[in-house]
């Protein structure tokens, strides 16, 4: 009884990683997949490493096309989401990679997006306390931001457990897929590689309200998120590097029993052992989540480190994963904690 | 009823690799993992990215830990497998990622090697003519070089349909895992970022005489293979030009044709569809190897390209996948045509 | 008496290289700098590492602008070079970084570049045989194509010398500036970090006639050229290996001999002591040729390989340098030898 | 009346450096060249791209072998200079690369360096308040580290101008040569390529009391820095994302007007137009510091970046500027504002 499953967006970054996580699930049979402008070409010249759908055609991203399947994932531009999911109903899973229905806070999305709030979905982020009952049985899935899922899962036990105060400061590097596969000259290849660069400084990177969502609604109050995103010269890969002061009283003892007892049973979160930190090529390609923490005692600070794929565990696979859970079906399935190294 | 299979090397990138490869093949139990100097460490301290056996011990490789499995990969380096063989018995498919039983010709090992030859055993190559059959119920395998892979697949259907004169010119860029973990000046990120460079120049490296050998033995008639290794800026992947003049009459349409009718059923080689030409990042991590061609009119010289993934099916994936057949499990059993890109 | 020059096309890889060099050029002072799409732009927005021109504001490329220059450096697009060279008069020596004057056979450029053939100029690759003299005094100069440069450079000792048979095979890797900077999908980092691909297979490279025409002019007799460039993951440097079948009776000694006999006296291009190869990073910001020669004694054939950097030795280097001898500066004024490594 | 200058350790990435920057200096004639387990070799064989240098045979670093020059420059590894600057006595300036003498409290020494405390020589950072009185005239350099340059540079104009609490949070991305030559595992190009990871997390790494020196002179409180250093894939630069709670009503005016005021004067930083982000890139080869700083409101933190190349300005680049000052040459002679891009 295999799902049949659509992915619009399918010429981009994260349709195709939606794609290639879903040639190895073993319940799903692969139907339409659409694109825009790349509509009417092979799926093989456009994505030529996914080679058993290299014969594939894309289609045009319409309501059409999309009916029919048991679970629709979306990878389109923001705004387009909920004109499509209006027109698929109920009967459909839909699986939304794109930022729309992310954030909570209408006025945190009409300042940073610009636009109408189009509403609020069930987030998939299965790690965050409370986040496994909200997917069961969801409809409609709201896949986080990758920056969200690096710095969220590296901070959440700290803020969890009490042993952060209020305002996290976060600098992370993120691969250029992250960047999208629209040409643009600052994304050549000539330009990133051997080169380090921020962007987005100062509180205006869209990510930053759906950090600060999360980490304040583990914590119980709100809490700030100063981010620096920075584009490093790889593919894929975050690394977030966050930080905190501790609250009063917080050793290396209390921190490591935080973040052991929060992840213990987490299948794609791992807690690496002590003095070992973690590397984005440790997780190329897998789902896994790496972490490490540590407290600086000079500045009394927690540091929590976390490495993630951020086309794999960033988008795709959390959306593989989140699918899985809201159909009932083995968390894991499909999905992989093993990078492709070196 | 699983494979119990052990590998030694595991702390290498050749090891590393199989132990991936096996992790995800459903008839495989994975039991001793050893190294040498690293023997006593866990394997997630050297293989961070094998998340599943982070709590691995490494053994020491000796027989008395490698006895007792139906399958050991060897990842040693040259000259010490014929040892470990000998001790292992008839019992266990022993399948060699090393060079010491790949040549056929005494001679031609002792002029590259230096050293006595210890032997030959079936060749782990499916796609040669005759391959599959050699591998059949083997109890011992000789895994092909990366670049031998990478050059016989694309050089082998001109040959075998008459269609190359017998002076093939070769130059391949190679990823730097090819060149192995332990660390050498010339292998510093600081030194390969941003670089090419030559070695082995002039005929002298090892993998010479296996291309030649292969290719003879497809052609019916001596070959030789001016080959030019090259040190390209990425962990992965082989990119191997190769050409040789045209016999009289070749067109690109017979050319293609010849391509066409030999690769048709290999599940692991793939002919680009015309005008599209293959790359590296395509194979990231996948058993395939895609291929191009092309009649350079002027010159009359026929162009070959292959990609492929150096430790993939260049290594491991190919040591899987002579393991299945010799064994008589589907050939494509644990591997994979997807690669991970971008 | 410094000498008034312009750059037209400076917002590019080509333009942007050239005025670094001739911010080093004790001769010279900056004129207009101009673009096309980016004029009104300040030159620090799009070329940030000109720090010194960071407050110059790109013009119009028009005569009006570049008149009234000692010295017009042309990086333009295929085809613009013979308007401007018109309206600019013989008063002021024109730089052609593009490839409109390089051929000398229409019917070469007719087929390569399918337009009508503007003609030929003094050619900027001082090495070859007769090259100074016919810079000397020159009011045009076309700077030859990068991989040209690599080629010829690496290839006229040994025809020079008679060494080498007629058909050479080059395969080379170029740093992905050599491909400009508009962006183009599969020139964006994410698709070229970690990846090699081959592009302009079997004899269609617009490169391909003008290494010939500079072999065939050093050998006395009529050379053809089988070239396969490849896209390789770094910004900047080009390594060409090139082979030919020797002719009767070389050996390592008569070859080197030829090429220290050719170079000795070269002030840019070095002949590495016997077992060393060159690298792109040794020539990274360089006006450098570094060279290596091998005899492979089975296949009976010359290896060549050269290593430059494909903006400065294989552009903008090569035309500063043809600038100097045009003028009756000295050949070396403004360039160094020296790479930037690691 | 040239000076001559010896470089101790000039096989290291630090020596080589110092060796490109004088062989660009007009004041400057090269004496010796000494390495340690290198002497005896060619410096070609090392250090390939200081063309003009290769046939330089690497002597040992004997007081010896440095005594007789006007200048020393040390690249040793730390421990090693007190020893050597006894016996070269004070007729000779000493520029020492490492970190011997670069901090003036003890403790610090101790604590960080586990061996006893050698002294302080004056500092060669000359854009600190007071720094370029300090190097006046010295006969002892001690050259800063390459992460304190980059941090002390973003983050002072703050700190002279009272605008950042005394609490900083820097993360730091930088090029794997300021790990160094020598070969370890975690170095290789095939686990640096496509990896970001950190290292000496929590306060440890032995730059965090150096920066906080700087900071806290310039503050004239005691200013702490939570500092993480992390791997990026390339061979150069350092990208410094440095904050600090804003003071009592900051403003981005307030911010941008004391950074304009503090740099105005400065050859070798440049506060970059409002908008627009530093890239390691752009200082690629130079001894240019790049700025640029933001006020992020909601978190009401002052962002300021920093991109150097940690070879060029961040180690040889400071030393030269460092020893044109303490010489009464022009302070920017032999070195470059303009970085080698792309």
């Amino acid at each position: 009884m295999a799902l049949r499953v659509a992915v619009a967006g399918a010429s981009g970054y994260a349709g195709g990683e939606v794609l290639r996580l879903l040639l190895g699930h073993p319940e799903v049979r692969i139907g339409a997949v659409t694109g825009n402008s790349n509509a009417g070409q092979r799926l093989g010249a456009v994505q030529p490493h996914l080679v058993p759908l290299a014969e594939r055609v894309l289609e045009d991203t319409t309501p059409e096309v999309l009916a029919g399947h048991d679970v629709v994932f979306l990878a389109l531009p923001h705004g387009q989401s909920a004109a499509v999911a209006e027109r698929l109903g109920d009967g459909t899973l839909i699986v939304d990679c794109g930022a729309d229905f992310r954030l909570r806070s209408a006025a945190d999305w009409e300042k940073f997006y610009g636009s109408a709030h189009a509403g609020t979905w069930p987030y998939g982020l299965p790690e965050l306390p409370g986040g496994r009952e909200a997917l069961r049985g969801a409809r409609r899935i709201a896949v986080p931001g990758c920056y969200p899922t690096a710095v969220s899962l590296a901070l959440y036990p700290a803020y969890a457990a009490g042993l952060a105060e209020p305002e996290a400061v976060v600098v992370a590097a993120s691969g250029t897929s992250g960047a999208g596969k629209a040409p643009k000259p600052h994304l050549l290849g000539s330009e990133v590689m051997g080169s380090m660069s921020p962007y987005g400084v100062g509180g205006v990177h869209r990510h930053t309200p759906e950090m600060a969502q999360n980490l304040s609604a583990v914590a119980g109050h709100p809490v700030t998120v100063s981010f620096t995103p920075t584009l490093a010269p790889m593919p894929r890969g975050i690394l977030a590097t966050c930080s905190a002061k501790a609250t009063p009283g917080v050793t290396a003892q209390t921190l490591r029993a935080a973040y052991e007892k929060a992840l213990r049973d987490e299948p794609f979160v791992r807690l690496l052992p002590e003095g070992q930190w973690p590397s984005t090529a440790a997780v190329h390609g897998s789902n896994s989540a790496l972490l490490q923490v540590a407290h600086d005692e000079t500045a009394d600070r927690i540091i929590a480190i976390s490495a993630i794929d951020n086309l794999t565990k960033g988008t795709a696979g959390g959306a593989v994963q989140s699918m899985n859970i809201a159909l009932g079906l083995p968390e894991e399935l499909g999905l992989s904690t093993i990078g492709v190294a070196p």
